[in-house]
């Protein structure tokens, strides 16, 4: 298949988005947004990210776009559209590239996002980068540095399944274990917050952020944008019930420093907490108080842990990564 | 250097463009366009796109950016943000990367152009991937498909200047070519014609291309998109004087399939060509009719040469390039 005829193929015979004017086809996508546009990019390389070992190529598209999507999530948006290049390795056929393809269109229908441009180029690694682009209410974007003392912290759903089912899926004998399957399935089809993040829209002021890299990691992020200190208590942290099968320190590693659960993280005034959870009710996702913001000389994350309180570090972050 | 303080490098210390509201440093950027949106991605790969021994990384980095700004040029639009992923082999010194960072910054300051977003990963070899996000007035994207019978069709430029760049990068003798600096310049720093296509916006119906690919090809594709066919005076065709002194079937090669000048072509109705002429006049931008749009069953372009007539097919046209 050459580069017409593949792009032939991805091109859709229809556009989902009315915003949309012209998608594939001419030199550039063409739309028109009255609300406030939101962009970001994303780019995962094959061995670093991902690898064929733990991931079919339909699981390695449906998660690189879920990982833009949740970016638009993050920032309390809409996913609208999505631009995807490729580095594609003489080696790889052309039909495990078009099930890479067919895994972002499963997630991108979900949320009726267009496939807007993008390019395909030959090269020695498989390299996919996508910009997804979005929308929001005017001025209703969710920063990090929104976080003030006395808001309540906040996640959705559960920590830390990601990661154990990349540990499930290097086991050779995974079966044995309980809820493989699930875990498993939130490694390589995760579930961005997009709904919640958009019922959240009816608050005046939250900060926000998605867990790409772990709640150590992103909790830092909001403390340093904020400049307060966020206090976590470990008990209230959720992990699923059958993540108590594994080690413990395999827990605690994987629900603070285990990236990609793409939940989201986040503060609000303690006023609203109630209506976070009737929003949370409404679209179906698990919300959990975690911590509180508090003044601080210095932006600090805090765990407290069997009534000790113990700093928690950006262990998450790696670097270049 | 890691990657926070790399992007703390690379991060602008204000916004040149008044519709951007939040750059790099969350999970997105955010900006408000009353405009239609016009969005394009571009990949590069070394040892395909480029090489480090035709092009330092200030080029690589110019040249990149220069090609996705002559894709909003190709839509009449004008060029606003980027966003760049780029993947980075370890023996890739960080001041190269620096290097290639500050090529696109230079080209981008021409335009007020803000770096929005990005992603820095790495791999195994160097790959950059650009998105750029422009705007144009509703209704006024430049499309391929636009081209009308009795037509005029224009060029900017001279072509095959790019080409005859690289052809004397190879040459360990380039310097006792005439004018060879200018040739490597036009390869290395290429100059998208977004003034002019701007211009161009008082006109109502307008088909527009940029070549980078070669004029055969780009005329190919605005005769099919349009259903029309194209013919060509090969004695129109602008070339660069000094051009002349490579031999006879190089000038051929390079003026109708060298791609890479990043000139526009397109068609406009004859009535307004002393308009078009206007504005290139205006805006210092050389422009040359080279041909006219016919109706035809089937979508062709001819060039016309010592009075015969023949077929120019997509020569130029490379498969997963």
């Amino acid at each position: 298949m050459d580069e017409f005829s593949f792009i032939d193929s991805i091109k859709q015979s229809y556009y989902k988005q009315a915003a949309l004017k012209r998608g594939i086809g001419d030199d550039a996508a063409v739309f028109h947004i009255d609300e406030d546009i939101v962009a970001a990019t994303d780019t995962f390389v094959e061995d670093i990210h991902f690898s064929r070992s733990t991931m079919q190529p339909f699981h390695i598209g449906y998660r690189a776009l879920a990982a833009n999507i949740s970016d638009m999530a993050a920032m309390g948006a809409r996913p609208m559209f999505y631009l995807v290049s490729i580095v594609i390795p003489t080696k790889w056929p052309m039909e495990e590239i078009s099930a890479i393809f067919s895994g972002m269109d499963a997630i991108a229908s979900q949320y009726q996002m267009d496939l807007i441009g993008g390019d395909t180029v030959s090269g020695k690694e498989l390299a996919i980068s996508i910009t997804v682009i979005g929308s929001v209410p005017d001025n209703r974007a969710r920063y990090r540095h929104d976080a003030k003392s006395g808001d309540i912290v906040f996640v959705t759903g559960t920590l830390g399944d990601s990661q154990a089912g990349l540990y499930l899926l290097s086991k050779e004998n995974a079966s044995v274990f309980k809820d493989a399957d699930y875990f498993i399935l939130r490694h390589r089809m995760p579930a961005p917050r997009v709904e919640f993040s958009l019922g959240l829209q009816k608050l005046n002021r939250v900060s926000l952020n998605d867990v790409s890299d772990g709640i150590a990691n992103e909790a830092n992020e909001i403390a340093e944008a904020s400049s307060k200190a966020i206090v976590l208590y470990d008990d209230l942290i959720p992990i699923h019930s059958s993540l108590q099968q594994f080690p413990k320190e395999h827990q605690f590693q994987w629900k603070y420093f285990g990236g990609e659960d793409f939940e989201l993280i986040g503060t609000v005034p303690e006023k609203d907490w109630p209506l976070v959870q009737e929003i949370a009710d409404n679209t179906k996702t698990k919300v959990t108080k975690i911590g509180m913001v508090f003044e601080s000389e210095e932006p600090r994350v805090y765990y407290i842990k069997n009534n000790k309180k113990q700093k928690l570090y950006k262990h998450g972050y790696k670097h270049l990564k």
